[in-house]
C-alpha cells in the first residue's frame, strides 16, 4: 500500500510558529523543504491569545527577526495594535507586544510559505517515521505516502493524540475544531523516543456586543509604533482598542465552589499544565488573597466581532465558566461564542535532544515547539528556526550553529530545555537570563543579525544596512566622548529643572547623558554639531552611554563563562567511570550529555565540587 | 451533568451554506436564533469548488436574493471572477457563475452572521436532540448544554459520521481536516428518523507554480459584469483569469488500469455518489468512448497560490492521483497541496419532510441542505432558506411558505425531494423544471421578490425600488406596443445586413423587436421618444416581448397545474382505504402524503389512472 512520493532534504511536520520557521529557514538556505499540516486553512494558527511578543516573547521576536526569522514581518504586516511593555522600568525588560489580526496572520504566513522556493506545502497526516541505523530515512502519511528525507523536524505542537478537557467532558481534538493527530506518537516510541503527557489551557472567546464597555477601562496602543523587524519600515498605525476587566470575590467564590469539577482539581488530568500561564482556578488557589485578578479584553480580528479574554484560561465545565464570567463587572450579559477548554498532548523531553534541537538517539531528527515541552508562539518560532537552520547545514555538511546564552534569550531557552529539561510546558522570561542586561530587545540585530549573515539568512543588502547603523553608532559614541559642554544660563536652568546639579567647568556630552535625570534628546540645544540621526542609531548610543558599567560587568561574567565553555567535554563520555562525582551529578550528566564544562555547571544537580571532579578529570585526559 | 444554556425560538445546527440562510432569515424575521458550528474557523466553507453559482444553480443564488437571502451578496462582495453561462443559448439557461475568494467569502459571512441582531454564533457539537410528545424541544451539546428550543433547523452537511476516503484509506473526518460530528446521528435515530449514506468528492488543490500555463487554454471573465444581488449596484470587476486543461487516452488508461483500487470500484463504500457531479473515474467508465474531459483549473482566492482542479474529482489513492495528474498537458511537474477524496456522511430522506422542509413526524425538526440528500452550496442555501422562514412563521403562528415550482427552482428543488424523494446526492439541473422559459434567472425578482417583502425579508425601500422597475417594464412595454416606426433607407440597409426582410409600410416597435435577428438596442437610432432606462429593464421588456408566445403557452399550463394543486388531500390520509389505487402507487401515496392532486400526479409510480381514481374519491367526499 505503500507509495513513494519524494525526496526532500527536509521535511517539517507541523505548520504552526516552529514549523513554519523551521522551513522557511531551510528552504531559503537551499535545501529541498516539505512542510507537512493537518489544515492548510490553520496555518500559523493561534489557538490562544490573539497576540505576539509580551515580555520575554518580544525579545524572542526581535532575535528571530534579527537572524533572518519570519515572525516579526508578518506580526508588522498583519497587527491590530502595538505596545512597548514595561516602559516604566529599565531597558532590559522594555518588551514589544502587538494584537495580531488572527486571520490575516494566518493567510500572510500561508502566502509567504506558498511564495518560498524550494519548498512544499502539503496538507497531510504524518504518521510514521522510519528510521535506519540511527537515522532518518522517511517519513510516512496517513494514506501511506513515503517521502524519503535526510532530516526530519517534528513540530506538531498539541496536536499529537490531542485530547480536549472541558469540566466532567473530553474528547480527542486538536484546538478549534481541528482534527487530532492519531499515529505518529506510536511510531515515535517505537523508534525508542519517550513522550510525555503535557497540557495548556485556554479562555473563552465572546461577542464583542455583548460587553458593556462603559464599565471597563479601555487600552490604547502606543503613540510611536516600534516595529518587531527590523527591516519594517513603512508607517505603523493602531487599528483598535484593547480593555480591562477585573474578577472579584463572586467569580473567585463560584470557581471555588466548584473546584471538583475541574479536570485537573479532580485529578482526571495527570498531565503538565504551564506554571507561568496559570489557568484562572490555578490563580485563586495559588494567590487566595488576592481579591481580584485583571483580564484584558483583545480583539481578534478586524472583521469578527470575536473578542479574547486574556488572563481567563479555564477548564472548568462551560456552566461553570458562564456563572464566573457573568459575575465580572461589564460582562454581564456576555455571550460566548468559543468556551474556555484544556488540551493535553503528547511531547518529547528535550533532555533527549542536542543544543541543535536533534535527538541525541536519531541522527536528522529534530523537535521543535510545543513538541519539545515549551508553550508559546514565540517560543516554538525560535526553536524552529533554529532547527531548521541546523538541519539544513547538516545535510549541506556545514557546522553546526547554537547560540550561547549570552548572546541571546533563543539560546538561553534553548540551553535550558536542553541541560535542564522542563518539567511543565516551558515558557520565557526575563528572569531566565542571567545577561538581562545584555539582551534587549532593542539589540537583537547588533547580537544577532552578524550571525544571520553567517548562516546566510540575511542577505547582503539589509547586512548592509545593518552595517551602516553599527558604524553609525560607533561613530556617535566616540563624538559623545569627545565633545565638551560648556556651563551656560539656559543649560543650568535645565539641569535644576530636573533635580541634578547645575556645571561650573566643561563637561564630557556623553558624562550629562550618563545622568539618570536626562537623555541625550534633551542635550540637543546644547550640542551645535550633532548629526541627523535616526531614532534607532540614538537609542543605542544613550543606552550604551547610560549603562557603560552594569554592561561591562555583565561582559566580563560572558567572559568568565566562555572560559568554561571552551573546556569542551567528549561526546558520549561514560561518566560512571569518574570518581568523586556524586551519584545524582552521574546521572544527570549521563542524561544530558553536556558539550563543555559551562553547560555542565548549569546542570541542576551538579554542584560546583562536582564541577571541580569533572575539571581535574578533564585535565588528566587531556581536555583542553 | 446536563445544565441548562438557554432559550430560543430557533436553533440551527450548521453554519454552512444551508444553516447561514436559515439562521439569518429566522433572525431577521424577528426569532431568537442561535446557530451551531463544529469550527467558527469553517463558517460558510467551500469544501468543493470555490464558484458559486453555475447552470441552474446560479438561478437558486438569483432566487435566494429575490426571497431576502444573503448569498448573493456575500458572493458580489468576493467574488474574483464572474461570468455569463451558456450565453449562447436562450435567456432561459443564461446562468452567472462566479469564482469565489474562499477565505474572504468565509470572512464575509461570519462578520456577516456576527452583526445580525436576534443571532447568537457558538461552536458547539449538537449531539442530542429532544423530542416531547411529537415536537422539538431541546438541544444538547456535546459538552453538556441544554438549550431549550421551539424549533431546530439541521443542516449539518458532510459531518455527520463523515468518512473520507482516498483509495484503500478511510479514516474519520469531516472536510478540510476539521472534525466530523459524532453523537448527533445516533439521537435522530433513536427519535425514529431513518439515516441513509450518501457520498460525494472532490478534486485537488494545487500549486500555481506547478503548471505551465503556456499549456492551458485562458479562460477570462465576462468584460460586463452582472451582480448576483438585484441591491448590488458598486462596479464589479474580474482579478483573476481562469484555465483549461484536457485529460488524455494516457489519462484514462492510468485511471482504467486502477479501478480495483478504487473505494467505490472495489465496493468498499456502498454509499451513493452524486450521478450529476461524477468523479473522474466515473466519466472514464460511464463515458468510455470520449477521448477527453475537459477540466478547469481555478484559484481560490487572492492570497494564496492554491488552485482548484475542476471536473476531476477522484477518490482513488494519492499515488494513482498523482500519476494521471501528471499525464495531464501543462499539469506534468504538477505540486499537489490537498489530494482529492470522497467523503461519506448520514443524511436523512426528503421523503419524511413536508414541502416547508419539517420533519412530518417530529414538529418543528426541520431539515435543509447536503442533510436532506441534496448536493451544492446553493441547493443547501435555497433549502435553508425556506426552512429558516417556516421555522420562524411556526414560531411566530404565521402560515407556512412553499414556494410553486412555476415560480421558481427553489421551489422545484424542494418538490423534487419531498415529492420523488433521491436516491443519490441531488443536484439542480435546469431540465429539471417544466418551466425553464418562466423562471429566469433575469427575473428571479419579479418572481420572488413580492414574496419576500410579503414574508418581511424584503425591506421597504427595496421594494420601493422593485416596484418601480416593475412600472417601468410595465410602462416601456406598452410604449413598444404602440409606437409605429416609419421605413427609411437606413433602417431597411440594417434590417437587410441582419438577413431581414426590409419594411414596406410602417411598423409596431414591438413587432421589430421580436424578429430574432434584431434587439431592443439596435432599433435606437429609429425610435425617437425612447426613455433613458436601465439595463435590466430593456432586458425585461425585450425577453418579455420576444419571447411571449412561449410564455403565455408556459403560463397556460401553470394554470392547468394551479387547479390541480387546488385539489388538497386531506392531512394524514389512509391510501390503504382508497379502492382502485395500484399497490405501488398507494404505497407511495402513503410514504409521500401528497398535499393535494398536482404533487400526487408527480410521485413517481403515481400513473393517470392513479390520479383519476384520486380525483374521484376526493369528489366522493367533499373534496374541493
Ligand atoms: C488550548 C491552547 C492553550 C494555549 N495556551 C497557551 C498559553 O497559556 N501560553 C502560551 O504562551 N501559549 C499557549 N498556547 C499556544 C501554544 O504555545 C501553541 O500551541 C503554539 O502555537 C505552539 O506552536 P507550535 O508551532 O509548536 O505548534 P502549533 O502552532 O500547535 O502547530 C502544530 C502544527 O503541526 C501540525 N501537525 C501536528 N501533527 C501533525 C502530523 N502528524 N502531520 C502533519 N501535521 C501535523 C498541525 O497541523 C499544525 O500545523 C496555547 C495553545 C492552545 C491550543
Ligand atoms: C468532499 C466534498 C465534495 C463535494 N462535492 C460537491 C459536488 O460534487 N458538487 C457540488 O455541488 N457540491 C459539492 N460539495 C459541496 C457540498 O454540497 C457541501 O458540502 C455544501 O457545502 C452543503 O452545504 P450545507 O450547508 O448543507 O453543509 P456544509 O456546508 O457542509 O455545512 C455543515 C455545517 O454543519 C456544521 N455541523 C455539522 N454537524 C454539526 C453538529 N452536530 N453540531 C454543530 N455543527 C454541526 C458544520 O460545522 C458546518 O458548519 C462537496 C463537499 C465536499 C466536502
Amino acid at each position: 500500500m505503500g507509495y513513494f512520493l519524494g525526496e526532500y532534504d527536509v521535511a517539517v511536520i507541523g505548520a504552526g510558529h516552529a514549523g513554519i520557521e523551521a522551513a522557511m529557514a531551510a528552504a531559503r538556505l537551499g535545501t529541498k523543504t516539505i512542510l507537512f499540516t493537518l489544515s492548510l486553512d490553520a496555518i500559523a494558527n493561534l489557538p490562544c491569545n490573539p497576540s505576539i511578543g509580551g515580555t520575554a516573547k518580544g525579545h524572542l521576536v526581535r532575535e528571530i527577526d534579527a537572524l533572518g526569522g519570519v515572525m516579526g514581518i508578518a506580526a508588522d504586516h498583519t497587527f491590530l495594535q502595538s505596545r512597548m511593555l514595561n516602559r516604566g522600568k529599565g531597558p532590559a525588560v522594555h518588551s514589544l507586544r502587538v494584537q495580531a489580526d488572527r486571520r490575516k496572520y494566518h493567510a500572510y504566513m500561508k502566502k509567504l510559505l506558498e511564495s518560498q522556493e524550494n519548498l512544499d506545502l502539503k496538507q497531510a497526516e504524518v504518521t510514521k517515521i522510519k528510521v535506519q541505523n540511527g537515522k532518518i530515512t522517511k517519513v510516512i502519511t496517513r494514506l501511506g505516502a513515503e517521502y524519503t528525507v535526510k532530516t526530519c523536524i517534528i513540530a506538531s505542537g498539541t496536536y499529537l493524540n490531542g485530547v480536549i478537557h472541558v469540566g466532567e467532558v473530553s474528547y480527542e481534538s486538536g484546538p478549534d475544531g481541528i482534527v487530532p493527530a492519531i499515529g505518529l506518537s506510536k511510531s515515535l516510541e517505537e523508534n525508542g523516543i519517550t513522550l510525555r503527557r503535557f497540557k495548556t489551557g485556554t479562555p473563552p472567546r465572546v461577542h464583542r456586543r455583548s460587553i458593556n464597555f462603559d464599565a471597563l477601562e479601555k487600552q490604547s496602543g502606543d503613540e510611536k509604533i516600534i516595529p518587531f523587524s527590523f527591516t519594517t519600515d513603512e508607517k505603523l498605525e493602531n487599528k483598535v482598542d484593547c480593555y480591562i476587566a477585573y474578577t472579584n470575590e463572586d467569580t473567585h467564590q463560584i470557581i471555588r465552589d466548584n473546584l471538583d469539577r475541574s479536570p485537573i482539581y479532580s485529578g482526571r488530568i495527570a498531565a503538565i499544565g504551564p506554571r507561568y500561564c496559570p489557568s484562572i482556578e490555578d490563580k485563586i488557589v495559588r494567590f487566595s488573597d488576592k481579591p481580584r485578578h485583571q483580564l484584558f479584553v483583545e480583539p481578534m480580528g478586524l472583521d469578527t466581532e470575536e473578542m479574547y479574554l486574556q488572563g481567563i484560561s479555564s477548564s472548568l465545565p462551560e456552566d461553570v465558566q458562564m456563572k464566573f464570567l457573568r459575575s465580572i463587572k461589564g460582562f454581564e450579559n456576555l455571550q460566548v461564542m468559543r468556551n474556555a477548554y484544556a488540551i493535553e498532548y503528547d511531547c518529547c523531553n528535550p533532555l533527549d535532544l542536542k543544543p541543535t534541537l536533534e535527538f541525541k538517539a536519531i541522527k536528522g531528527l529534530f523537535g521543535a515547539g510545543q513538541f519539545n515541552g515549551t508553550s508559546g508562539y514565540e517560543e516554538a518560532a525560535a526553536q524552529g528556526l533554529i532547527a531548521g537552520i541546523n538541519a539544513a547545514r547538516l545535510v549541506l555538511g556545514q557546522a553546526e550553529v547554537t547560540l550561547a546564552r549570552s548572546t541571546s534569550y533563543i539560546g538561553t531557552l534553548i540551553d535550558d530545555l536542553v541541560t535542564k529539561g522542563c518539567s511543565d510546558p516551558y515558557r520565557m522570561m526575563t528572569s531566565r537570563s542571567e545577561f538581562r542586561l545584555l539582551l534587549r530587545q532593542d539589540n537583537a540585530d547588533e547580537r544577532l543579525t552578524p550571525i544571520g549573515y553567517n548562516i546566510g539568512l540575511i542577505d547582503e543588502e539589509r547586512y548592509q544596512q545593518f552595517m551602516e547603523k553599527i558604524e553609525q553608532i560607533k561613530k556617535e559614541k566616540e563624538r559623545v566622548q569627545k565633545v565638551n559642554i560648556a556651563p551656560s544660563v539656559p543649560l543650568n536652568e535645565l539641569l535644576v529643572s530636573r533635580g541634578t546639579a547645575p556645571m561650573v567647568t566643561g563637561t564630557k556630552l556623553a558624562d550629562l547623558i550618563r545622568r539618570p535625570q536626562l537623555n541625550y534628546l534633551d542635550l540637543a540645544p546644547f550640542d551645535e554639531n550633532r548629526p541627523g540621526l535616526p531614532d534607532d542609531v540614538i537609542e543605542q548610543v544613550e543606552i550604551q552611554i547610560k549603562y557603560a558599567g552594569y554592561i561591562k560587568k555583565q561582559l566580563m561574567e560572558v567572559e568568565e563563562i566562555k572560559r568554561l565553555e571552551q573546556k569542551k567535554l567528549p561526546e558520549d563520555l561514560d561518566y560512571g567511570q569518574i570518581n568523586g562525582l556524586r551519584l545524582e551529578a552521574r546521572e544527570k550528566l549521563q542524561r544530558v550529555q553536556p558539550r563543555d564544562i559551562g553547560q555542565a555547571s548549569r546542570i541542576s544537580g551538579v554542584n560546583p565540587a562536582d564541577v571541580s571532579t569533572l575539571l581535574i578529570w578533564l585535565e588528566q585526559h587531556g581536555g583542553k
